[in-house]
């Protein structure tokens, strides 16, 4: 999408046989590029949130691949480069759906080849990331004109948490997909935008792109979403999702299941929006889902512009008190109203999901259903 | 209770007239106490929040009262006072209960007496406050012993929304005298603080007081604590509240509505803790309940400590993205599982208020029914 008046995505060949991304750990305060020339580069850009979001953590790391093998050639490279990626970010399952996809793409490849046949791969991940994240802007721009229907000249008002855009993708995003079409094709759309702690990628990150293209918005608190739903000033919750169950549960940046909870309990519809690469046909129910636990420093200091204009980074928690910082949490099928895939949109059930990926069907025996459901109670 | 091993409270008379207290304003990075010597004073402590806490906006507010004595004893000053304190936080009720209390004091004395009497009637309104936090801390303590009771020596985790601690009252708190009293009592008692944006009282105050007190405690995004509960991390919901109507809905810090929906989602207790004089027998829903818009800089900026030890504020929000900054929200009763009071614990309800205040029961005739109950569907 735009920044400036010029179209970007988030990551992009340089030209000589490196990775160019946006540093993302630096927005809103400043737009800088970074080159990544060598798989420790994107590593470390992965584990530092340089880059984020679930499909660009993917993307990034199929390029990570593409640099590895740009060092060795070796089957025992493209091991070790899988193994380090994967423990970059455990909760994320594109990011295994990345790897796997640049597997196959080299194992069978002779090692000559491989340094070409992974960059032709990740490129077309790099496409088919951005033909799914259009295809699920487009289904969700029906949620989007009906609920405009509905609602004549009065903006739709649509509630995301963190960032589920076009940065946490490759381009368009996920959940804010459909609201780039809305408002290119002329609905009055409106994002109430949650601050997102404790990195604030909505304060920071989704504020940044909408405001950069010039979609109107406004920042909450994350307290606030309940009770805006409650006074009927939000129309429809739109998140992402870092990994889907196959019955439909959604893994998503913390705090997601508490305004999923407030979307049912006031007869909000709650959308999760995610390409079919962040399902894990694996797994049923989200108890089962690995959750990351960051560093308490993202949660006791927030790095900000001073009024001289510098960034500078505040303790805001007492010298002395712990924090907790765990990343994710789970949102059962049952607050779920629907997920926008890009095949469509179903109901957030293995009925659901098996209708829209009847492929899929035959990998139910696969499915390891969790000792005890989340919400078995 | 102790700062540095100290006993405070959090306002007091100074000795010469003025009336001193803990300026909340620069916790938790500075602990220092100001003076203020007239009516302009106190009001502005309240409304930039130098003072905060329903039950302290409402000692506050009193000492406003005797400090507008000392400067003119008229019926019009007294008047005056109570319109410009009334302004200051439209949400909590206390406020408008302190400055009954005052009034009905004052009227009856001659004006030579009054300034005398508008001390005693303040001394006389905090040690109220202080008698019916510790009786809250009792009655809530019963509850602590039961979790503890089931769960053996494992620590009994409150989690609690906002600073409802002594800082926010005179002394004990509401939430947190339960918690001071239990950890008094030997009782292994664990505290997750909600970081509670965008003023971060509870960072900033819950966390100080806890810590400086001894308690442990653990700060959290306040995305987490649904997760917490849904990994049985939680074993009681313990919030304050601003307003409390005469059906029994809490109205408290934005986000508790958050919680609570989250604690009944996995049959967490969720309890509010409240002085009588926090209930507003007038109203039966919470709809009614006018929720006050505080300036979009207490989320666009954020101030703490810099590594150079000074305080600094940064922007983390970008430039042109605008914010809304709503201070409270209405967790409806039957999300609540009971009310912590002076008297007792009881149902979120008009049943379980009456039969704990029966004397209130003929004031059913003046309760405004709302026009449409919040949460009529």
């Amino acid at each position: 999408m735009n920044v400036g008046g010029r179209h970007y995505r988030t990551i992009w060949p340089s030209g000589d046989g490196c990775v160019r991304v946006i540093d993302q750990s630096r927005l809103p305060h400043e737009f800088v590029t970074v080159d990544l020339h060598t798989l420790e580069d994107a590593t470390r850009a992965i584990r530092t949130m340089v880059v984020r979001g679930a499909p660009l953590i993917g993307a990034t790391a199929a390029y990570a691949v593409a640099l590895a093998m740009r060092e060795d050639t070796s089957d025992a490279q493209l091991e070790r480069a899988g193994r380090e990626l994967r423990a970059t970010r455990p909760t994320a399952h594109n990011l295994a759906w990345a790897l796997e996809h640049m597997r196959a793409a080299l194992l069978e490849a002779p090692r000559a080849e491989r340094v070409a046949t992974a960059f032709r791969a990740v490129a077309e991940l790099c496409e088919l990331d951005v033909a799914r994240c259009r295809a699920i802007g487009e289904h969700g721009l029906t949620l989007i004109r009906a609920a405009q229907a509905a609602r004549g000249q009065r903006p739709v008002n649509v509630l995301t948490h963190c960032n589920a855009g076009w940065l946490a993708c490759v381009d368009w995003g996920t959940a804010l997909a459909p609201v780039y079409l809305a408002h290119e094709a002329g609905i009055p759309v409106h994002v109430w935008v949650d601050e997102t702690r404790p990195r604030n990628q909505g304060a920071a990150l989704t504020a940044f792109e909408l405001g950069a293209h010039g979609v109107p918005h406004t920042v909450i608190a994350d307290n606030l979403g309940g009770h805006l739903m409650q006074r009927g000033r939000v129309d429809l919750v739109i998140v992402g999702s870092d990994r889907t169950t196959a019955a439909g549960d959604v893994c998503n940046k913390v705090g997601t299941y508490l305004k999923a909870l407030a979307a049912y309990d006031n007869g909000v519809p709650c959308y999760a929006a995610l390409p079919s690469s962040t399902i894990d046909w694996s797994l049923e129910g989200g108890a089962d889902i690995p959750i990351e636990e960051r560093s308490p420093d993202e949660l006791t200091h927030i790095t900000g512009r001073s009024a001289s204009g510098a960034l500078a980074t505040v303790r805001v928690v007492p010298e002395g008190s712990p924090a907790l910082n765990l990343a994710f949490d789970v949102t059962p099928a049952r607050l779920v109203t629907g997920l926008i895939t890009e095949r469509g949109v179903c109901a957030a059930s293995a009925a659901g999901l098996r209708a829209l990926y009847p492929e899929r069907s035959d990998g139910d025996a696969a499915v390891r259903r969790a000792p005890a459901s989340l919400q078995a109670r």
